[in-house]
């Protein structure tokens, strides 16, 4: 059996417009990166953690990647006999609403299955990814968890059980993703949320969410478009983002199918119908924090069809 | 120019199943059919109505094909020199769920165009159709309206203004619908259901539309009947069902891919995936019925992907 590997999961936009809690697509970069060492010591120890500025947690209960070796361990029952070092190389930054804790996880998850021979498909890996979010926000919510272990644009249609679903993406469809240099929450970014909405709300919701997938199966970048509003969750999360609204019209005048809060914020990120259309659109939104001296950056990325990789093995 | 046309409109399932307000599908049968006579008196005068027992009001205002034919008039700027005498053969019982109000207006609208060589595109007809619904049941809701006009099944992404995106169907797709003999008034129907709901309800929902939409475009019979639930509006109207929950599920033990209430009710549809499950399904529902002495009606059909037709000019 191999003792070490090498393994990357991608960052990952969550709440994809009018998707709240049930649309997820993988972005190809950044992403975070993890080194497994497999021992004879029972127990999970995380050796160390690169680019987090010392911010995380290295008590492995603490850390997302730490829960998903103790899950793994025990799910294949090997918590008795075996122990797992961790290396994390952070390249998301924390809190920033670009999946940041469930690629840790799902690195982890994918590597140790992969050191093992493969023995659970990605499905039953899922639920590890998302308790271990759990730990990250309080929630174990499946839409970043989802897609960093698919790949792809994945549906979330059921919690329990869990049902993913991949969508179909078009060829050119481009994301670009706007992360300015502030933090949010992901669990006080949930409190904010009125558990309370109008039925009319749900309804325009809904046939948002409709068109939103037809125009996916379809290829129809008009009612994709036309898709991408959000009356549900933007209303009141878009408050804890500088300068929102005006950042988004930037990116529709810029020639952006839509755009939107990426996962719980603090990132706003774009669909663009082409990559010179995401590099034009990506520069009206970085000029704009610029121009009020907010510290951002930017990333351009087609829609990551593989998920989880492994680096070196 | 043609002075007579007989026209018909199909009954047509609305809210169906998890899609409140924003699905439909069109039925092959019934339907309601309309002859049209041109007059040089300007007004709309209804000369018959056969099928109604005496039942829908002969005032050209307050009966939706009446309305219908004047607000095509008036659109065309002919109604102070042209009018419309119609009789109307009502085949779709009133009250029942199966957008009888809708099928009128609709065979009127599409007959009217056709006399005058089709001037108007079917999207053009649409906000007439649905204006007719305010007058039978005070809301001008789109979910019969559009699948009467378009055939297919049709989703209503958007009312204001009204988005109506045509979805595809699996070929063998079959609807069966058991019509029992009380009446549901929509107007009441809307009047029960609370105009507040949870978040984490409309999150459940929201995945299953969006699951709907996905099947119908991959053809996944498994993925659509996994996505036939509805926690919104089902809990709150199948009490105006009798035995609606004992219903649905013979029609899912008969082997029904979902069940659901059609539009406000009381007639109940299921979705199949043969003519033979249909049939089956049928038998189940209406044993059901005819066990406890509730008369009830039987109608399968395919998808109909028409809409409405000219029968004779």
């Amino acid at each position: 059996m191999r003792k070490r590997v090498r393994a990357f999961a991608p960052a990952t936009v969550a709440n994809v417009s009018c998707g709240f809690d049930i649309f997820g697509f993988a972005m190809e970069y950044p992403g975070d990166e993890v080194k497994l060492t497999l021992t004879n010591t029972p127990g999970i120890e995380i050796r160390r953690i690169i680019g987090d500025n010392g911010r995380l947690p290295l008590e492995a209960d603490k850390n997302t990647a730490g829960v998903a070796a103790r899950l793994f361990l025990e799910k294949m029952n090997l918590h008795k006999e075996t122990g797992v070092s961790i290396e994390l190389i952070k390249n998301l930054p924390l809190g920033s609403g670009m999946g940041s804790s469930a690629a840790s996880a799902v690195a982890v998850l994918y590597g140790l299955n992969h050191l093992f021979q493969s023995p659970l498909q990605r499905t039953e890996l899922l639920p590890f990814a998302m308790e271990t979010e759990r730990t990250a926000c309080g929630s174990a919510h499946a839409d970043n968890a989802a897609p960093a272990l698919f790949g792809g644009f994945v549906l979330i249609r059921s919690y329990f059980p869990p049902d993913i679903i991949s969508l179909p993406v078009p060829d050119d469809l481009y994301c670009c993703l706007i992360h300015p240099d502030i933090e949010v929450n992901t669990g006080s970014a949930r409190k904010i949320l009125s558990p309370q909405i109008k039925l009319t709300d749900a309804v325009t919701q809904m046939g948002n969410v409709a068109g939103f997938v037809a125009a996916l199966c379809k290829s129809d970048y008009d009612l994709l478009s036309r898709s991408m509003e959000d009356v549900l969750i933007e209303p009141v999360r878009s408050r804890l983002i500088p300068h929102y609204f005006e950042l988004k019209e930037e990116a529709l005048k810029a020639g952006a199918l839509g755009c939107n809060i990426a996962g719980s914020g603090p990132s706003v990120f774009a669909l663009c119908r082409s990559e010179p259309i995401a590099y034009q659109v990506s520069e009206a939104m970085k000029d704009l924090y610029d121009k009020i001296n907010l510290k951002s950056e930017i990333y351009i990325s087609k829609i990551n069809q593989q998920g989880p990789k492994i680096l070196e093995d």
